[in-house]
């Protein structure tokens, strides 16, 4: 029997991942929030998905920000794809129809403070919101790895990894969404994938002023950039151990493969680069700004800080890496200042 | 008092070492092999050194082919720095005095084939020609991590990796050679450093087919080239346990680190652009060759296919991107064959 799944939020990730859902089998539903309206007014005319530049798979159903229930009415999965800051506000809304499916999915990432300002995984702060409802959630798949959203949307291979604290429900969920370009890897650690995910956005930043150096100076700069990748892998796996995940899961696709790719291009390792090649970081990120690109890792980097900060001094000398982007994105180092931090921990270990 | 090191081998990381062993306070000797004359005559004319467009470090002497008795007379320490087929030759005539010495560090790398066909690390097969000459030699420590000679030889900000058997050996050549911009990390795993060196050169060809695809079809195949980098990543993990060492070394400065430097530039990458663009493999290498660069990742996945063979079929099975590259060198397959080698593992993990 067909199985429906309904994918909220129709943005770049939210419709790319109707490519691989309906080559599944799945009867695809992808529901617009209220910021989406063009969009789903791009795919209604059959043009592209502006923000993928890929036509919507064919057989997707399309809804729209007053359609909610309609397009959760008898669900069997959920996939929210909405930006980090708009998951909350959209899991109470979905709240009901999240509950009576049997699994919900999660492509959306980043780190969530509560009330209280301690900082959340998001897997964490949708079972907070669910708890203070009352209502009972399916278990969560966290999604992520090397994933370009205009890649998927157009078919391309791609390997990607999905973790849920009970492992059957992530390798259930591989085997029902892979498909022959599409390749899922299960895992039972969701905080690794979870921690990875925007940490790999705050890293860019510093492959990026790798880049920036070379393009300020004209001499190249890649054993620093090579340098600053290995550094970057190692505190990520750093970090998801203390947060309880295995040290090992940033090694993989959801770490070493993440980072690759957000290194290759993307806003964040933009941002870097303009840093890196003489720009003060305030003009770089209004810059960024002014030109409609949001950069991930700047607020990734503050909630990371303050992550750091609940668990205490040990954790934070071991992230020299991060410390130091978080100082140049402040405007309080010079972005050489990487180049310590990069290169000095082999010194140390 | 000041310690005397000799580096065997005039070409670019020979050449280069100089510069941090200058900094570091070495009286330091570069000895040219036979075919070094005329390496050796641009740096003595004060031209820029023409590998590396870098001029030699002030204060180095350089020494002849004829001269490496000379050149190795009092040495403290001894760096074997030749073309990887290169190394048991020069051993042999320079082992009395690599004898004498207190360490002999290794930055040639690749894989040794003994009399009998047996797939050999540098080191061991050092240690085999050290016995069958019934010399005694000082501990070896092997040099490795994303390194661009050019890079070091300029004073660029660089981290690497020193593995001996002995620590402690390790931590007192880094004590000793480490400077501000060239930085050491000590390890004991020497096999899982030695594995990662050539494998890198290999693994980069599978980055460049990635690159390739892209090329030759407009599209871009970042997933794809990400998915590839962890797989290598994965494999190089893979290859190094079987032989001892300790996983993570791969996850780290010798694999992770230097598989990145080795992506974004350098011959094997290019290599293997150019068969990922559409060129036959055999065609694409007689090009290469031509031109006069030599890809060392072609003759170290033939080695490489012996020494996996040497550990039966489990270790095979668990390097499938290893078997497609050697498959898509060897004109065997299509280099879209990277693609279910890349991705496919993601469902079997």
């Amino acid at each position: 029997m067909t199985k429906t799944i309904v994918v909220l939020g129709a943005g770049a990730m939210g419709s790319a991942m109707c490519t691989p859902l309906t080559q599944a089998g799945w009867e695809t539903r992808l529901w617009g929030t209220w910021l989406d309206d063009h969009l789903i007014d791009a795919c209604e005319a059959g043009q592209p998905h502006p923000r993928t530049n890929v036509p919507l798979a064919v057989g997707t159903k399309m809804y729209r920000s007053g359609q909610l229930d309609e397009a959760l009415d008898g669900a069997d999965a959920v996939i929210l794809s909405v930006a980090s800051q708009g998951v909350p506000k959209v899991t109470e809304m979905a709240l009901q129809g999240i509950s009576k499916s049997k699994v919900l999915l999660l492509t959306s990432k980043g780190f969530c403070p509560d009330d209280d300002g301690k900082i959340q995984l998001l897997p964490d702060a949708i079972r907070r919101i669910a708890a203070a409802n009352s209502v009972e959630l399916p278990p969560i798949v966290a999604v992520a790895g090397p994933c370009k959203a205009n890649e998927v949307a157009d078919g391309k291979p791609t390997a990607t990894i999905y973790g849920s604290l009970d492992r059957s429900v992530a390798e259930q969920m591989a085997k029902q969404i892979s498909t022959d370009a599409y390749c899922i890897q299960p895992t039972d650690d969701e905080i690794g994938v979870e921690v990875c995910a925007p940490m790999k956005n705050v890293y860019a930043i510093a492959l990026g002023l790798a880049d920036g150096l070379e393009a300020g100076t004209g001499f190249p700069h890649h054993n620093l950039k090579a340098a600053t990748f290995a550094q970057a892998v190692r505190e990520m796996s750093e970090l998801s151990k203390a947060l309880g995940a295995d040290p090992v899961t940033a090694y993989g696709l959801a770490g070493v493969g993440d980072l690759e790719v957000t290194g290759l291009s993307g806003r964040n390792k933009v941002y870097g680069l303009r840093i890196g090649r003489g720009e003060p970081a305030v003009e770089a990120l209004e810059a960024m700004i002014a030109a409609e690109q949001t950069v991930e890792g700047v607020p990734a980097a503050g909630l990371a800080k303050l992550l750091v900060e609940q668990f205490g001094q040990g954790l934070a000398a071991s992230l020299p890496l991060l410390a130091a982007v978080q100082r140049v994105i402040a405007g309080e180092e010079n972005p050489k200042e990487i180049v310590q931090a990069a290169v000095l921990p082999a010194k140390l270990i």
